[in-house]
């Protein structure tokens, strides 16, 4: 049989896309690079999956999962011909304990739509990345995605207790559990970030939090950006630990206020919004603290939100920086890189000088607390030699803070645009350890083949070393 | 050159035991079984231990790691010749950085002097095992060793940010970085638990937490131990995430007051120990909020710790129940699983049950808020049939626990004693993964043979499944 004809026989007719239009449309996530899938299917079930894993292997090719699209590194496109694996119509909340505080949701709930279903018990799911309108759990576990309040709750790997995954082989398997600490080798944490080249993850066991009964929000200006910087690292200092510490530079600030309106203080050189949460009076004398050290570095600019509404509308502003950053040109590369946040002020003034030196108008949106900086630069591709300075400069960006002790990614993944920048973060003995990770559950290299892992990774000579 | 000769190369004669009666000393760690290492070796650097590694691979024996040997699993032992590899000389604390803070210190740091040394800086690592004043760091990491404080703070895993690994061909590699959210596969969390079966950790990176400004301890007791377990329940449901949530049962009590004199209520059947920390008003508005559960659900005996003094009192009863056990009888035998929270009173109904119906005397000590059970029988070996009639009863509960949706262990490690038992949690998929990604680090198979994993969890034959 035809592939389509096998796939419709796993999914019906009406989930197996295959008009032309309709394929480049999922040739695209949000990173900078273009693939072509031969086809695209939109199962609804584990069953299903496991089907469609079987039809690959018969025909012999790559299975590509992918949510909503919204991932900044190029980890969902087919480079080759592949079966893409939407996870638009398996999105279900299959079961939320209140008092376990954990619920069974399948790969394609919308993040945001998640804890808008536990508010009724007084939970949510902490990560909360800035595209949670629309990005997916199941994007959210492939790629780690992390968000403002990942500061205090931790990253996503700790919000995941287990996931139920369909292997290269059409195996399934869940690994984690319920439990707080399962036995034997963690392979949760091998899946969480692994961006579906272990498998296709169907169903996630997810840990909830209780809504803090009090949370205050305060916005804070200052004329060199270096000011806000050495603010975050004073309060983490101090023993506070904000719910969110979110720092943007001048252009971001600007670029935000033209769109959402918020009143934010454009002439500000750096904009802190810092947000304290938990019982009431404890959050008073937090908030009490981090305004003094805001004041001591020399803010001029500090107002708290009054109400719910207007919190909310400084997140929006947060959360819309990159709607706001495609008003202004027509394509924007975002990076995303993370340092000990004990050099986050050093790191910053030798990523502006980077920009500088490649003559490009920079933007910078930062998870102060976490360390994790997000360069952005607007431009315009169809300028001539344009794309190949952004890069460039990027990839300067990316090993300035791998030289300070920084990671590759903060929480958006490698995928395809980082992938062989993996050398400059583990010798060969680490990737050959992944790469064997791989073949335990994806012995073909079935699974989004050609990300995350360098292509040479695997070093089947290692290990058969005669000592001396 | 012999094996002894070849050891004091590398570490010096000092360093190298051989003494039969010495050997004896490490035949056991604070499990069951005993086995018998042919050389015991003290290295003190990275160095070393990839010279023993060398020295491993030319004698072709197995290295097996161990920490104070407390580990209550049988994990730290040699069952066949082996060199043992002990961590008790290698144990500086190598960096503190109290504004990033994290520390880096070598895995024979007894975990207790971890918590003293970064007292000054107002900060402790959370892990906080019944064995802190004698358990290293290195065998928390092994393990995923936790203690009562793990309820509030996450279970090890989060408390490591990265390890060097002597691997099983001597590489020497870092897995988990100083960032919060490193890239590609999670091999960190991979070796947190791993039992020394990887290779042999050398250095460990852990996340210190600021020590919270206000503390307050409630101890109380209840005619039934359901209604202390149901409390447990409702303390967490009201949304309080107390520091830590302890139980102990009647027998345990009443060893426990008798070893230590703490004024426990000895007439009770159940004994709670619930603390609240964090800002001083916040942690009154919570233990109000703690006492009325409590009391609603009928304490017959409830006390604040009046100050610090009388506290560290009723936590040494807590931390000393192991060492008032041996008190009682000759031999215990301590298990170590977990279930859900929500199905606790349930559970230990049904563990009371099974050591009835045995005949056996047992006693109860409970991480209640995290769900994590001790059922420990204390009795006497010499008795003919007795220790066999304490593993059947013991292997009824941990499979009742696994029925309840629970763990194996809930935090002392699987090394040989449950190590068959992973086939009532894992399908042959997921072990097979396990013993590939043992096979990535150690593909030899010189690291701890023979823990963790069943014999037979690799399957050479998955992964090459022809499709139907």
């Amino acid at each position: 049989m035809s592939l389509v004809a096998d796939l419709e026989t796993v999914v019906g007719p009406e989930r197996v896309i295959t008009e032309p239009l309709r394929l480049h449309l999922y040739g695209k996530d949000a990173g900078l690079l273009r693939g072509n899938p031969t086809v695209v299917v939109l199962p609804e079930s584990t069953d299903e999956i496991v089907g469609i894993m079987h039809v690959a292997r018969r025909h012999d090719l790559p299975v590509v999962p992918r949510g909503a699209g919204t991932g900044l590194a190029s980890g969902a496109i087919a480079t080759e011909p592949a079966i893409m694996v939407a996870a638009t119509r398996i999105r279900r909340i299959l079961d939320i304990d209140p008092v376990g505080r954990t619920a069974w949701v399948e790969p394609g709930v919308v993040n945001v739509d998640l804890s808008r279903a536990t508010r009724p018990y007084g939970l949510h799911f902490a990560p909360d990345p800035a595209s949670q309108t629309a990005s997916t759990i199941g994007g959210n576990v492939a790629t780690g995605a992390g968000g403002p309040h990942c500061l205090a709750e931790g990253t996503t790997t700790g919000h995941v207790l287990a996931v139920e995954l369909v292997t290269g082989d059409g195996d399934v398997v869940t690994l984690g559990s319920e439990a707080p600490d399962p036995p034997g080798l963690d392979l949760r944490a091998v899946a969480v970030g692994s961006e579906g080249t272990l498998g296709i993850v169907t169903k996630v066991l997810v840990r909830l939090l209780p809504n803090p009964p009090a949370v205050r929000t305060l916005l804070a200006g200052f004329d060199r950006i270096e000011h806000a910087a050495s603010a975050v690292g004073d309060i983490i200092a101090a023993g506070v630990v904000p719910a969110a510490l979110e720092m943007m530079d001048h252009l971001m600030t600007v670029a935000v206020e033209n769109f959402i309106h918020a009143d934010l203080p454009t002439e500000a050189d750096g904009v802190l919004i810092a947000e304290v949460a938990g019982h009431p009076a404890a959050v008073d004398a937090d908030l009490d603290v981090v305004r003094r050290i805001i004041e001591a570095n020399g803010a001029t600019h500090l107002r708290v939100a009054a109400d719910e509404r207007e919190r909310a509308t400084l997140w929006k502003g947060r959360k819309s920086a990159f709607g706001a950053i495609t008003q202004m040109a027509p394509d924007y590369y975002l990076q995303d890189t993370a340092v000990p946040r004990t050099r986050l002020a050093e790191v910053v003034a030798d990523v502006y000088e980077i920009a500088r030196r490649h003559g490009l108008a920079m933007m910078n949106i930062f998870h102060a607390g976490d360390g994790n900086l997000h360069p952005l630069v607007a431009f315009d591709a169809s300028e001539p030699g344009r794309l190949d300075t952004v890069k460039q400069a990027v990839d300067e960006i990316v090993e300035r803070c791998v030289a300070a002790d920084g990671a590759l990614s903060g929480e958006h993944g490698i995928g395809l645009e980082k992938r062989d920048l993996m050398h400059l973060v583990f010798d060969d003995v680490s990737l050959d350890a992944q790469a064997r990770i791989k073949e335990a559950f994806d012995p073909e290299g079935r699974c989004n083949p050609g990300k995350v892992l360098p292509l040479d990774a695997r070093k089947p000579e290692l290990g058969s070393k005669v000592p001396s």
